[in-house]
């Protein structure tokens, strides 16, 4: 592929840490180039004076966000701006004929009731939500390649996702028994600095937060709910922080519905994820920095009891943000879908 | 009481982390000494050279471990040896005349036949293990008051059964289907250096291990067992690696019998640990840090869906080790249970 | 010393990581109590409500800061307040016979040009400027016995000055050849967040700052240049920042008058610190973690090419702030001098 | 370049945490390819194994380390092996027309009784050792584009010298009167778990180490030597360790020969770097996130009072030891020389 034909990328919210890990990725990729970055700041920076580490290495300057301005010089938008505001720019850009890939939760939920309960705003777009599509390649790889808009899965849900569409759409465990248990480093509370987490506070503590009130607990429920008929899932989601910069790791409680070895749990593992490129099913539990600045999610199990319990390890800035939105832009664009990713 | 009545304390197997840390509040307990320090190494160490904090602090060398020769020289021994070697050594103590507080498993299993499942051994001290009581004031202080022998509880155990205990004796909550969802910091895992802890490989990632395999988890079921009519407990247990020096976390899911109020659960804690000196039941969810290098115990709690989810952080060396024994030594001798502690 | 005649304190800016440290030492002091806590808050907090670890430990609430107010309740008070704010209620402390330790640098340098230079304001309280005495034991042990206003020194400016004070005024190394580079702890840097202290930017990261401006360079030269003759000192100082909470290292080159050995270099150590309570030398390089949260020095020295290397650990919370005000309100009102301390 | 023209790669010790990131490196690189690894294991694990990040991505088992058995296999070998096993090797590499890099400290001293005084063996290579090249391209990239055998710098000398060159070069400081006082992460000390890098004693602690005896120290002087005429270095050199993973930031004074403007010591590093690909010279002082998984090394400098001083940092585990090794290869074969690399 020539270089004039390189996806032309831009990244609108470009001083998030979503923005420096996907121009960290774009920086590699083979057939994709950085083509614009936007920001709401005023005056504009230079990215290297908001990442220092890009000196020297990405002369570019932030630009206001202005879907206009973009037209014809982009193909695709990663949208890395806060929930509510992606939603004032999507349909705009797709007016110019640009793709986007939103990382905010402005196109997750499918009811506009969940999302003016779960972010206390209606939804200003409802024509655009109905047509996005949630950019789980595992699965949704199809509907992606022909995508417009796709809605950029939340860190937490991807990692529960993965770990419980398989047995449920075997229908081999309860819907309404799920409890997803999980940990993330701390750059998944972003780049605002905040005194819960100034480093004294933060370098030796562990905690649990948002019990039963996190709103990426509707969004698991969600992406569960295809695959059951008539019936939703319920699902009890606690979020904890640990003392490490990056990674995910759920820790997910399933009960069969009827007795079930760890060989049969397994098997459905690596026949659901065969050919898959970023998941990998393994026997030995997996640990965050394993998966750690890659694409990788990491899934066991083991039958413990009366219940199944799935172990699940990603990258929250990775598989959980940038790196999945890579992929989904490999998807879309037809390109190798590794590229540009680990 | 004069400083000859001081409660005269050794203990044995100094060199552990946990005797780091009774070393660490015995130096500071204004009413009991440390007056012998044992090990199995050989040559003896000085305890400085062990802990090069203690340098200039503490002038004691280790002798080996005889129970003969310390007879009259102690009140009562804290035994920190593996599992297995602390019954080898308890009989002796005893028949001395020494009180002991043992904090391995070797005694905390009522039924010989768990131990040998669980601890892959025969019990080779019957006779009292029939009689020791497990060192949770909390639930046993009565029979602590004269106890000879004391299993002093495992780490995760004690913030489970503070977590559990009173809605489970209340009858509020199914006794076969609660999920301990723990995490601990590394010095759980004792000074030992072992490749998964060495700091580059530790310094920044989060995983389970030993899911449904840890011998806590029977510790956790046979501590709530006593609290039910004929039925048994059955915990599902996870236990985490977290990467900080100190500090448990445990998120346990319980199911009510019938719908409850997270105002009835608060009420019940309320009323169960009123009084207590070492348990904080509060509104604000518990971070380990605000427990380090104390003995609280901090709770909360909150209803989602189904569920009740009680969360409960200690310090995993001192109320989930060191401190607990040294609570459970001032119950034992009468002195202020608070005393050496904080 | 009955619990009546207690010395009454009082903590004045306790929402600092000073304070907050301090309340710590001063709960398990058997000779002091804690009186009264003021801040500069509105609405003034519960200090269960700033550091929650004190939860069901500590039943005090702030109260405004007002001189007048505290006359005859407390016998000292901790100042935990900014520069330049200190000395404005220093004098009518005084003035009501309240004996005042000032953490802050109103106080440090004698000089009232220095600390127009440094501070970038004039000094406005001369007069106590004048007789404050430099709140260091180990140099100004007899004059702090009958102080009324003590200048507690700056963290590094302590393990600064214990490691170069004894050659110094031996006369044996050069005074205007001496490099300190010392490394702290981020809770050197205080409670509030900022974005260089965010988790995720602090959790793995080393890095000089105000190189060659640090304002605790001049305090080092001021603390060093009274050991000397009609010249001054001339120190090179660079701070770096570690990932860790808590703890200083300083390591010191400095250049012998003539060639010395090593042992010479022991011996005038040892000699200087002999019967100290709280500095150690010792031939073993000193760790930050040996001394934490401890008031202790530790010392080591090694003769290196032509420098004399001098490593110098303390805790910055405890021997570089507050422990040492701890030692120096003992010194003060003649109390045992390790009362409260370890 | 064709895939069959790819550099076929062999890493020889391929356990280590330099072998690690060799690999990393390499399987992103596009003109080079892993061909073997070897290590001195038995049995031979495969990598993944090992390093458990690599599941799934690098299908490869380790063979005995044998020259004869690499012949025609691969155009370079990586030696990543302890000093004194490395120049076991190298002979027979070379006889069968492999190039080698190696990353021990074999063949970097020019003066094999420097290398018997500091390693404490006689060296048995001597021929190699003469012809042998210092793998600093910044100094030496022509020599290395036609060398057989590369020395790999080590860690902390890659950091001083890129500080130290320049200046000394120019003839505008004291080359008798250095000082590089350096720290470290904990990736530095290897894969070998250690009691002193146990997480639980690593994690919160800042220390010197091998203070006047690092065998650096002498290889920092013997890379600065040639450039005087006569005279020698003589360099003191304290290194120091950081609870992070990686990274190094080395703090250099340097005494001018007669004063110097701050202007004049930056443009002789701004022309000393101009057109290098991997040396940043910035005004903002250097943090080691800043270079951290990249090649670069950041410089800043400052003068204070009468000295320069430099800030240098690096990836020890990237400029510092495999990035080096694939920018040598790079020029050794003619690559761009940021092919691979960041």
């Amino acid at each position: 592929m020539a270089e004039s034909h390189k996806v032309r990328v831009g990244i609108i919210g470009a001083t998030a840490y979503t923005s420096r890990e996907a121009i960290r990725l774009l920086m590699g990729h083979p057939q994709a180039e950085l083509a614009v970055l936007c920001s709401r700041r005023d005056p504009q920076p230079r990215i290297d004076e908001v990442f220092p580490e890009f000196s020297g290495r990405l002369d570019m300057r932030c630009e206001p966000i202005d879907p206009d301005a973009l037209k014809d010089r982009i193909d695709v938008a990663l949208l890395c701006l806060p929930n509510g505001i992606a939603m004032q720019h999507v349909p705009a850009m797709l007016g110019h004929g640009i793709r986007a890939i939103d990382f905010s939760a402005d196109y997750r939920l499918k009811e506009p009731a969940d999302y003016e309960q779960w972010y206390n705003k209606p939804h200003t777009d409802l024509e655009n939500l109905r047509d996005a599509v949630y950019g789980l390649p595992e699965l949704y790889r199809e509907r992606l390649s022909t995508a417009r808009l796709v809605a950029n899965p939340g860190c937490y849900p991807t990692s529960a996702a993965l770990a419980i569409v398989p047995l449920l759409r075997a229908g081999l465990v309860e819907p309404t028994d799920i409890i997803v248990d999980a940990a993330s480093g701390i750059s998944g509370a972003g780049a605002e600095p905040k005194p819960e987490h100034h480093f004294p506070e933060r370098h030796e503590t562990f905690e649990a937060y948002n019990v039963g009130k996190h709103r990426h607990m509707v969004e698991i429920e969600r992406t569960l709910d295809p695959y059951l008929r008539e019936r939703k899932t319920s699902v009890i989601f606690t979020p904890h922080l640990v003392p490490m910069e990056r990674g995910i790791l759920s820790t997910v409680y399933l009960k069969p519905v009827q007795p079930i070895s760890i060989e049969h749990v397994m098997q459905v593992f690596v026949e659901s994820y065969e050919g898959e490129p970023f998941v990998r099913v393994r026997e030995r539990l997996p640990r965050t920095n394993e998966v750690a600045r890659t694409n990788y999610c990491d899934l066991a199990a083991r039958v413990v009891k009366s219940r199944i319990v799935v172990l699940s390890a990603i990258d929250n800035m990775v598989k959980g943000a940038s790196g999945q939105a890579i992929q989904n832009l490999n998807v879309m664009f037809g390109i190798d879908e590794k590229a540009g990713l680990r």
